[in-house]
């Protein structure tokens, strides 16, 4: 029950960070989503808000690395895992109201010049997303500088796209900026003389 | 006097906006930044923090589009319009410690699921940026729906390294994905069979 408890407040409280931000996010609202007392979050949170909220990043930062290193693995090459990480992203906004985006980056804007500590957490995740995404293009074939920087553009177009989609309410931005990115897959493979269709590293 | 108490109150406005983000800016500290009065921003203001928000987004916005169109408007081509745009974002973000960035991203982000109404001026904001920039690469060459595309993707990216680079205090990522936006730029100009340093439209 008490591991059913703490899960429970992260969980609820990774909705409420997501949506709101970290200033827009009180302590009443995520004891009151968590079905858990005051007491109850600075029983597994002494830091309170600040601590939870950093557990929070991490454990909603790695899940949603999970879910599209996923998406990736079962893709038959680079360019479809791609096409589907954009897709499903328009798809999941459509089908939340434009609620469910990133895990990380409303949170990250509200703290980046004010909590330094909260924002070392956020440069953590974002770090983690970028090695897994790294890894994942030189499997498909591309040396490791240029498959840093394509990875570095994946998530900056993925968040890109979150920002324009949630503030227009339109899957539009994010299935256009897809395009863009496979277009910009396909010209890096092509210039690094690597197959699109290629699955394994040489 | 009373347009410069006025001016005062949005300019300062947007700088804490663009900080701390809505929710993390309260009526008090707007007031004191703009060295004015709480009375005062309700005189000019009459609907609060959010007529203030929602008229700092506007004109904050509206400066921001400005700035970027006249480093387009200087560079010899679009290509070159692209470096400077990034490498320009960089060297703010670097002089600013990392504070000076997208005067409506954090914002966007807070309000997207909570305040309908300012949703939709960041969304009308953004609407502003994609038709001016979609014009410049239009008159560069491109069709108007790769120009869209090409655009969308290039606030996308800015918006993308914003993050990164504010979250990981590095202007590494905001460099990487102003090259990665330079290779698209060119794949898409290449396609589209129009010089990369095409001045003006047929």
């Amino acid at each position: 029950v008490v591991a059913a408890t703490r899960d429970r407040i992260v969980e609820q409280s990774a909705v409420l960070f997501m949506r709101q931000g970290y200033a827009g996010t009180g302590l009443k609202q995520l004891a009151a989503a968590s079905e858990a007392t005051i007491g109850s979050l600075y029983h597994f949170f002494p830091g309170g808000k600040a601590e939870l909220a950093a557990e929070t990043l991490r454990v909603a930062g790695q899940a949603y690395e999970g879910l599209v290193m996923s998406i990736f693995d079962a893709a038959p090459d680079l360019v479809t895992g791609v096409e589907w990480c954009f897709e499903g992203a328009a798809a999941t906004l459509v089908a939340t109201d434009y609620a469910d985006a990133c895990p990380i980056a409303t949170v990250a804007l509200d703290v980046a010049s004010s909590d330094d500590a909260l924002r070392a957490v956020t440069a953590e995740v974002f770090a983690g997303w970028l090695a897994s995404a790294t890894a994942k293009v030189v499997e498909r074939g591309l040396p490791v500088e240029r498959a840093d920087e394509l990875a570095t553009m994946l998530i900056a177009s993925l968040e890109g796209g979150f920002l324009l989609s949630r503030a227009a309410k339109d899957p539009a931005p994010m299935k256009a900026i897809g395009r863009s990115m496979v277009a910009l897959v396909r010209a890096v493979l092509d210039e690094s003389g690597v197959s699109p269709g290629r699955l394994t590293s040489p």
